[in-house]
């Protein structure tokens, strides 16, 4: 009887994804069942940053596109981020930590089974195709999500 | 035995009034009971735009209802606003994808019986009347909702 | 049986302060088990305003602490904030409304029992020490809040 927890990741903010990430990895490692849902801004955390692409894009998509981050590594932080410098010192002091950086977090969570995936309406109204997300990411609906949600002990919307 | 579901609103944005009223709609298709409560910023999402009242108000809360949102359709994005023109690109965007705009969410959350509560310390402290939020809108101490979220099967707070 | 409830307090924003307190002492005046846990900017609000020091730090983490709110007084709004004059109107909206200030809330939380911890890994990469925090707070692993919030009634991340 494993424990569940669901985070819906909403925001796009690098220490705010580092949070959620860190969530993830320590509840696996805990046995957990985790799921990780991810909407709008969120899905900047799933881009794959070398499969991004203008077909079949409307122009307002194609602006949104290359205005929003191109992957994990390039979300600002929501805080302090100061053209990057923020960013920038949060990393180092991270580095000299010890702490793994994001991207690392975010492949540990999809290497110990961590459930990805990506709000479909979110997909279609921002105008991503499944192919620029990470292959590991499956796209469901709100109703798949709240089922998810509502079956787990704890929900964190982030 | 329904499931329920209680969301704590605490922003008054755009985007994440969308992902709340989304959220909010889908689960009372599926059956479940909501509730949403809305607090400080979260507030301008039920004002009335069309009743706005200057009376009874001291001058700093004159120039607090003034700067703030004055219905649902006013608020800004949470990130990219750009002004008004990263909210335009988002609403162009939802329009080509046939999604309803965010005011059609909040009638239909309405219409399908969500349970609709505003703060009364937030309305007290920012000055705001009762006459000047949407009439579904009951006003409930902390209290009340903290009863009816820990009774809940999961709770957001957006 | 009491009921159980967990605030992860990311943010460090007077108003998401203000709100997380309120429901922590409210909940508290219900006979409920409240756990707050402080994370990254969070940290700020249990902060010793007294207690600063540049001991032991680097200079990124000089630079870190020396940028960020010393104490719950001090955390910005996180809307209108407009270089403090919104919080000036906001603390003297709440004062006029005999509403207690936010420093008030906090001493209040811990007066009533409030599980108070803080988060080991931000206190690390951030570079404060356990001395520069309210003496009531414990620091504890993300596992450790995980066992505690999974067990609870509900979570609120904020």
């Amino acid at each position: 009887m494993g424990k569940k927890m669901n985070i819906l990741m909403f925001s796009g903010e690098y220490d705010k994804a580092l949070a959620a990430l860190i969530l993830a990895n320590t509840a696996k490692e805990m046995n957990m069942d985790v799921t990780m849902f991810f909407a709008f801004w969120g899905l900047c955390l799933v881009r794959d940053p070398n499969k991004m692409t203008d077909e079949d894009k409307t122009s307002y998509e194609k602006m949104f596109a290359n205005f929003t981050p191109r992957g994990i590594e390039y979300l600002p932080l929501s805080k302090m981020n100061m053209g990057g410098i923020g960013k920038k010192m949060l990393k180092s002091m991270m580095n000299e930590n010890d702490t793994p950086s994001l991207d690392k977090f975010l492949q540990g969570a999809i290497n110990k089974g961590v459930n990805m995936y990506g709000c479909k309406l979110s997909v279609e109204v921002m105008g991503f195709s499944k192919e620029e997300l990470l292959p590991e990411v499956k796209i469901i609906t709100a109703e798949e999500y709240l089922k998810d949600a509502i079956e787990s002990d704890m929900q964190l919307f982030i």
